[in-house]
C-alpha cells in the first residue's frame, strides 16, 4: 500500500479545517489513545477548555474471524454535557463504535460526537467531522519524526 | 515576563534529548492533560508502547493561602511496573507531586519516575528527566500554532 507521511504541517492545516467544520459547542475532548491525543490537546488549547481526557482501547481475537474491541481508562463525566471524541483515523471504525457505545452506555444523558484527521470510506461509522479520505497508509508525524531524527 | 515560542521543531529536538537522557525502561506512559500528551503520544510511539494513558488535574484553593490540587481520571496501572510519567513543565511542582502522591498510595509496587520538557528551578520537585530549564513563559505551539493559523 502507498505511504503518505503526514507532517505536523499538514496537521495544524488539518485540523484548523476541523475547527471550521465543527459548527457545535462542545465542553469536553476525549482522545481515542494513543491516536488522538495530540489533535485533543490542540483543540483543548484552540477552545480554551481544560476537561480533556483520554480513553484506551485494545483490539482482541474474539473468535477466529472476529475483532473486537474492549475500552478502558473511561474518563469521569459526571461534569460534562457535550463531549466531542477524537482521534486520528477512523479505519474499520470498529474503535469508535465500541468506545460511543460504552460511553453512551456510563453517560445516557450526555451528547457524544465525533471527529477525525482522516476516515476511510470503508469504515462501519462516518465521524460527524473529519477533514481527509484517506486511501493511503499514514505515517504520521507523532509515529515518524523521532525516528527519523538524528 | 518575558516569553519564548516553544516551535514543534523545537519540541521534536527535545523530545529526542529526552529519548537519549531516559535510562530506563518503561512500559506505560502516563501523560498529565492537557501539557503532556503529545509528548506521551511521540513517546509511547517511538518506544512501541501501547500503554499510554493521561490523567487529569485541577487546581483550587484550599485556603486563602494555599493551592491544592485535585487528581482525577486515574488510569487502570494493574498490569504496569514501570510507570513513566510526563508533563511539558514542572513549574512549581505542586501538580506533579500530588499526581505522584495518588499514584503511588493508589498502586504501591509499581516503580514511578518522571520526565518533562522544561523545569523551574523554583519548583518543589526535580523530574528524574527533563531537558531545558525555563527563566521565560513558555508559548508552547499547541497552545499558538491554531490561533496564529489564518
Amino acid at each position: 500500500m502507498e505511504h503518505l507521511y503526514y507532517a505536523y504541517d499538514d496537521f495544524l492545516s488539518d485540523t484548523k479545517v476541523l475547527t471550521q467544520k465543527i459548527a457545535w459547542r462542545f465542553d469536553t475532548v476525549i482522545a481515542i489513545a494513543r491516536g488522538g491525543m495530540s489533535l485533543a490537546q490542540l483543540l483543548g488549547e484552540y477552545y480554551d477548555i481544560r476537561k480533556v481526557y483520554s480513553i484506551n482501547t485494545i483490539g482482541y481475537n474474539a473468535t477466529q474471524k472476529l475483532d473486537e474491541v474492549k475500552v478502558f481508562n473511561i474518563p469521569e463525566l459526571d461534569h460534562s454535557k457535550n463531549v466531542l471524541i477524537v482521534d486520528d483515523i477512523v479505519d474499520s471504525g470498529d474503535t469508535l463504535i465500541e468506545v460511543l457505545e460504552v460511553l453512551k452506555k456510563s453517560y445516557p444523558h450526555i451528547t457524544f460526537r465525533t471527529a477525525s484527521l482522516f476516515y476511510k470510506k470503508s469504515a462501519k461509522i462516518i465521524p460527524d467531522w473529519y477533514v481527509r479520505e484517506a486511501d493511503k497508509w499514514i505515517d504520521f508525524f507523532w509515529s515518524e519524526d523521532l525516528k527519523r531524527k538524528r
